[in-house]
């Protein structure tokens, strides 16, 4: 993924204007006041409100798709790639795909006002921790329109009001999506200042919203390498860690062998360039000799570019390329069909390699030895890890949380895929009659 | 509290030496390598640890009452407040105190290992979501040698490694009872990087730990305005802003006068200095001229200096002087036998009042108006909200999670009172049966 807006040579990211620091406060102060109204909204309402929202993209997808040619057009002359390209068109079908978005966000539970703890103390006060909003949540992530609606559907039923910064290759799809958005909001009897975007303010608007801390209660980045640690390193509002995923599959000596090949093939080929695609192959000497010359050419058969420790290359039938693997291969997320291998002489050492390179996002081991399974799942620390199946699962959809903001690989807050209680927070609630402390 | 270490005047934040960052992260390193052993101890290991640890610090009080006896020595004959000087004191029965707080954290239920949320997906695999230690915790404080004891046990219990930062003030206690418990670790066939120390490198180490993201996993803050304010502003690490307080009790017209007289006095005077505290009184118009009189009287009594506004002023009895408030001190957290008080027209006027002010710690309304009771409890933003208690009930212990690292007043993964469960985070397993996703 693209980091133009952040990352990219000549981004002074201490540039931030006065005036553009203070517009983006009086924007996330606007947004708070906002917040209000939704954080005490019924279920009912934030219901209605998703569903009049997607009708108005639907009602209004021309506007959107012309808005988004002009995207495409200025981004494939400026020399944009094929699969970015594909990221960021819009046409009336994907328009419509957005609109089903939130109407599936409509139809999942609302987080808000579920109980998380509640008891009655010795002195018989009542007290219980219940979900509510943040408040206001910010999102920063590149090229993709799709992510505007579907942030501002999943702050919106979780009460929160939301500040989007989405660069500037999208920018005129995220303008005419946020204004279609803001209208709906206000016919729905909301204040409008519950959707905005400070793509207007350009690279200086993104910096100011990650300093406005106070008015901005989490800050969730989406996209590559270099715009997730520009915001961390940046951001003084809290911020959620997400989606790098230096992803290993481990062929245990105990592996049945079957199911390591399904589940590599499927790990690494279903869909490339995703947080969740196995990038790093781990395979027990034991069962290397017999597991890798098939593996390998299915993998080279399939179009995987492979990168091999020098085992690994002694095992490469006639005919399949493998090429020296260096230390920046492990470290590598390829978000391609490119893999690297690398024949470990144990368990322990498949776990002290994951220790070192992965990006704790999904690690799986591929074992029918309980043992194995057992100490792999207790010290490899991951967000998710995983016991002879595929790292693909890895998912909110998959895991049963419905729509997801983003998969978490840091360990504060959420870890893992984030869904709609992960954009909450908890109040402690204590009802007394006259109690005073001894 | 003092932020002599962090916030004084010259004192140079960016003045990180190159070597004292090197120092720290090496000693991040070990503390990382330390916490794996400890993550995967059984809870009977981890209580043993405790118990010994608590037996060395009685076994060895007066080497650490000797130390601190140079601390408090020094301290005194450098000025620092009465105050001050009682929360860095030890005697034999307060190091007595420490050690039965260690016992206290073994007694209590182990986090690590809970099952938060599981289930069998459609497709038959198993998924469960599983508490796991963060693993190295640090923790920056002041002059307050019992914290030193009290986040070593936690850390602990909790399964993490923990690394200190203490303030100049306490260093020879705390150098003294980190030795006492590194001891005790290795006796019991830890590593004893599991608690360490970075106050021998002063000020730059303190800075150094707040930038050592990736190997120190989430940082607390205990102490004033001053260090809460810089630590959020210096690190990379994630942090946990804890404690400040600027606590408002509500006493609406529909409050039991006799309760609201009692919750006020308990609120303020109960315990002097601590986050809990109550700061400001707000009192509806219509009950004022009946609740005022009485309430200025006892807590001019108790020796509390007021501040008011005009309306609070003209109900000030005979002899009891009420200071004119201004902006300032609706926005003081005294901590001290101080207060400053307003007349409010409204239930909507207190409500505005606690959401321009409150550092949304603890806020409490008196009320027997179940209407009024429940506005207040959904409108109010703050990280525990109360109806007819003292605010002073805000603590870990009072709410039954045992002992407690700080009271959070952000929303980001902990809000209100600390227990152990807050220093883990949480793991996704899921087992399969060579499941690949289609």
């Amino acid at each position: 993924m693209s980091d133009v807006d952040f990352a990219g040579p000549g981004g002074d990211l201490s540039a931030t204007k006065p005036d553009t620091e203070e517009a983006v406060r009086g924007i996330a102060k606007r947004a708070k006041a906002a917040s209000k109204q939704l954080a005490i909204a019924t279920r009912a309402r934030k219901d209605q409100l998703l569903a009049a929202m997607a009708d108005a993209l639907e009602a209004h997808a021309d506007e959107i798709v012309a808005a988004n040619s002009k995207d495409t057009a200025r981004e494939e002359a400026g020399g944009m790639s094929a699969g970015l390209l594909d990221r960021l068109a819009l046409d009336p079908a994907r328009v419509k795909a957005c609109a089903d978005a939130l109407r599936e966000v409509a139809a999942l539970p609302d987080p808000v006002g579920e109980v998380v703890r509640g008891n009655t103390l010795a002195n018989g006060m009542r007290l219980t921790q219940v979900r509510v909003p943040m408040g206001v949540v910010g999102m920063i992530y590149e090229a993709r329109p799709n992510v505007t609606v579907d942030a501002a559907g999943l702050a919106i039923k979780s009460g929160n009001a939301v500040i989007l910064r989405g660069g500037s290759a999208a920018a005129e799809s995220n303008q005419a999506i946020v204004k279609v958005l803001q209208n709906a909001v206000a016919a729905q009897g909301f204040d409008p200042d519950l959707i905005q975007s400070v793509d207007s303010y350009g690279r200086a608007g993104g910096v100011a919203l990650m300093r406005a801390r106070g008015l901005v209660d989490v800050l969730v980045p989406r996209g590559g390498h270099g715009l997730i640690q520009t915001v961390i390193a940046e951001s003084s509002v809290p911020v959620i860690e997400t989606g790098e995923g230096v992803v290993h599959v481990y062929v245990d000596k105990g592996a049945d062998l079957a199911q390591a090949m399904n589940i590599t093939m499927n790990a690494k080929t279903q869909r490339v360039g995703v947080c969740n695609a196995l990038e790093t192959l781990l395979v027990h000497r034991d069962v290397a000799g017999e597991f890798l010359p098939l593996a390998l050419a299915a993998l080279a058969e399939a179009g995987v570019v492979l990168h091999g420790d020098d085992a690994t290359i002694s095992l490469a039938p006639v005919g399949v390329e493998v090429i020296p693997a260096t230390n920046r291969d492990w470290e590598t997320e390829y978000l391609a069909l490119e893999l690297a291998i690398k024949v470990v002489d144990s368990l322990d050492d498949a776990i002290a390699h994951i220790d070192e390179y992965s990006t704790a996002h999904t690690d799986a081991i591929i074992t029918d030895d309980v043992k194995a399974a057992e100490r792999f799942i207790k010290e490899v620390d991951s967000a998710v890890v995983m016991v002879n199946a595929s790292t693909r699962f890895t998912d909110g959809g998959q895991f049963g949380l419905g729509a997801e903001i983003g998969i978490s690989t840091q360990k504060l807050h959420a870890r893992g895929p984030m869904g709609l209680a992960e954009l909450t927070t908890t109040k402690w609630i204590l009802r007394g009659d006259g109690n005073v402390r001894p």
